[in-house]
């Protein structure tokens, strides 16, 4: 296996609605181009913040085909391939791979309950039907299933798997998989999904992450991770606390609970710091009002996004 | 609110497929005719005995094109709109209400974390968006979301939905529902899916049952249903007995656990019965085999499904 | 076995404190005095619902002397002997037994994670240290455990246990359990924890019930119990509804959750009816106020408990 | 408050029995010994690794009684006072108090289940009703309640906890918590328990850990503990990643799961190594026997923990 082009820091990427809840384009361009300005190492679409699991495909596949096209190769595109089980999967990886991306990224089967045996059958499967790189995403809280590290070595040495996602919050399974991956000839490209403990994920031999809180502050990520590929341990805890007490947006929401907290949360700051025009969410999620959009911007305050003085928008 | 076409046995058809995992329309039709001579009070056709989770939307359309056409309006059906989220539900709403059926069945959002108060704009969003009456499934296994008794009375008395599908598991929870119900004016039909306690669940006062079961024993459902209207409760109790032993199909499964040993048992014991041509199953499920085939026709033998002297087909 | 003296209403003794969280000797013998006056065929000291979780050992033991003197061999009395892991549980039954009650109830091991195997073990070796009549007490939402049917009845042939109470709110495996146990030549007392669908749990062929609620109405479910054994199903669903009602006192409270809801609503219940002279609590529970002991008033008046025009308690 | 003693490698200490299953006080000094002269900062009795659950009291405070005369003030001694709710809490920390124990540990309340009122009121009773200093245990996997930051500092800033033993296993919240006690001045020590990725936590800003492991290779978490001191994150990280190998003893066993699989590998791996005499356990664990010693010897070997050609023990 050649170099990988799927490492450093990938953020999944947020979408901004405009008043009607339609794409807001102009506020999507920006913010990619913010966060490809700042040196991010590719973008990930589709995923749990890109509201994937909220948009029809209609709506999924409009956002991917603006997205490629203003990403226009500047960096790797990957894809969420989201759906209930192995067939449903296959047919979204099929339309992601019309519209130009890089590589695709798939759960676990979720909904019906199976086992490990239907869980690596499902991945052999997708890989059997498409050609593009195919990461699997470790996301117990969505899809009820924790992936093995040993299952994904194997599918890795196997040549199904380029690489995992891990938003599994299990950090002792992640080392476990770092090291098997490392024994194995490193065929897996290993990326965590938690953006307040990136520095010890790289310290524990991640490739990557893929932090929603860098749509919000993308140039720390890149910065952490520079520092951290110097083995200057010491800055990266520096970066890594700072961005830990920015996701604080999500942590002082109180009107809801779950995604409406998490993506309301950042899409409620981007709004406020200017980069999108609202926080408009997606059925049946409600954008986030009131105190709860003033204690987001105390936070984003506090830790230097935003100017002590700057009205709150309305 | 006139009286509702929505009680009685309405089982969740379980769909045959040919050696090359094809919809078989032979045995289709065979097991849809099976069940209405029965005497069953409607059809409840893509919910997870249907397989509704692993098929592609072509798949589901096809299933229920077909299933419209053969059922021909002898009994009302049901059709699951199962999908992830608000839109996507929506989205399957508008195709199956093209497909002629009489009534929609959605669980809750699931994949991304919600709270009760986007549940029940979820329901309410779906109600403005369709015509047909709505079914709410209440299926915390799969959807990882209780519904809440007082909730779902409010979406009844408010017109939102004609009914529960209540697979919970709850039976403590379902009793309360039952008495809200009474006591708004029963605006709801509450329909049990545990086929194993349906005369229990009867007389705390359910409309009906979907018995995933009655595919393959439908007159013993029937009977059992009658004999509770009639307050016969010695004869339910000694049906129910029957049904409940019979049940063990999928209970004596060694090789895999969850939908494929649920749904796979069933698909196994109809192909043994000579209903089902295979017991092929959809991707990435695997058929059962070898000991599992004769631990289910043990039990079809032991309880009267099928002649003592009777081969195993292979 | 000889005809088990562990049958019909059974109900979990909750325990009255006075002002100073001590234990209210004069409310508890009325309370109990109140209960075999009603009927019941029974008594089940150190539950969930007697605060076994909250009291010292010393407590309990208190508790259970005085609950043996006061009932005097009118019933039969079962104590619970709840603790971690195996040797605990042996030390807390040897304890028991020196008290002179006629049966013991324990739980799955809990707190250190184990696996069936380690289970089975449990119970046997609890009997082989002990002489009385065992309890298995099924209870998932505390030990985080589901007992398997099959062992159940495999621990009953084999003279480990007497009988199971069933709280794990399973009403499907339930079933199953009355089935194979029936199968067995009925070596268990199947005795359902679930005051809400006892009436279900008869028909389905339960041999008696734990009714927490029984402290409150110990009269309807002595005559539901008695309906239900005549066959009067009609008559044994009209109890059963009314007590389902009766329940809601526990489905009022707002201002906690958990036990302090469920075993403080019974407290207040029992305070407000005059049968207790405090609704106290065990540390670090507290006692319901304000609109929660409305609330519950409200329900005992609208079910038949206590007088339209009762004043409020304070 | 002042410099605290708590930090550092605090392991929770793994008791050895004998062939009868009783306390092998020769092992028992064998292994303490050897963890003090490799350096730790103190010693954990009577946690989940010591069997805390298996114990009855009186086997508790013997193992007490012999560790604080076996430690002899050479280093701290932390003490569990595992029991299910506050009052039996008490109980436990009355009697280690009697032993002389430098510092007492104790979970949130189990078994009865409560919400963050309860479980805050808790510790504020446990702290009045004893003087030791007092750590909050978080351990959602056996006590199914996740502590909460905020409140933990909170309980820190109000001199009711010394600091927190995190075994929740959740990364995120514990650099919330890092964050959250450093801002307030850093009233908790905190101490993970997490033995695969403590060099990840000491980056984060960890205190201490209590690394179960830390009983078969003592020497190597006390390097890793002094590199991190000295920001020589690449020799930690080295030294995380040998650890984290041989934690593969406990992935390698088949025949059980949980606490047997664990505490029950420790045990297995310190008798090959000459430290126990046998790997006996509580009821109703069983040892590990035949493949399971096999593979675990097969760690110890591959991590230069056994001589490769060193003889399996029988």
């Amino acid at each position: 296996m050649t170099e990988s082009q799927f490492h450093g820091v990938i953020p999944p990427v947020v979408v901004p609605l405009d008043e009607n809840r339609q794409l807001d384009l102009a506020a999507f361009e920006r913010s990619i181009n913010r966060m490809i300005d700042a040196g991010v190492d590719g973008l990930f679409f589709l995923g749990s913040s890109g509201e994937v699991a909220f948009l029809t495909d209609a709506q999924r596949y409009h956002v991917l085909q603006e997205a490629v096209a203003m990403v226009n190769h500047r960096v790797p595109v990957l894809a969420g391939i989201i759906d209930m089980e192995t067939l449903r999967v296959i047919d979204q990886a099929k339309r992601a791979e019309g519209y130009g991306v890089d590589a695709l990224v798939a759960t676990a089967p979720f909904y019906a309950l199976g086992g490990p045996r239907e869980t690596e059958r499902h991945f052999r499967d997708i890989r059997e039907a498409t050609k593009l790189p195919l990461f699997a995403y470790d996301l117990p809280v969505c899809v009820h299933t924790k992936l093995d590290p040993t299952m994904l070595v194997r599918l890795g040495k196997d040549g199904v798997l380029q690489g995992v996602k891990d938003s599994s919050g299990d950090d002792v399974q992640f080392r476990w998989l770092c090291l098997e991956n490392e024994d194995a000839g490193h065929p897996l490209q290993l990326l965590t999904g938690h953006e307040v403990v990136v520095d010890g994920a790289a310290l524990g031999g991640a490739d990557g992450c893929v932090p929603g809180l860098g749509n919000i502050d993308p140039v720390s990520y890149v910065q952490l991770w520079k520092a951290a590929q110097e083995g200057d341990w010491k800055r990266a805890r520096e970066l890594q606390d700072h961005l830990a007490r920015l996701m604080f947006v999500t942590r002082v929401v109180k009107a809801t609970v779950g995604f409406g907290a998490g993506v309301g949360a950042f899409k409620t700051a981007m709004w406020q710091m200017g980069i999108f025009n609202t926080n408009q969410m997606r059925e049946p999620v409600q954008p986030l009002v009131g105190e709860d959009v003033e204690a987001i911007v105390r936070v984003l305050k506090d830790n230097g996004m935003m100017d002590e003085d700057a009205p709150i928008r309305e």
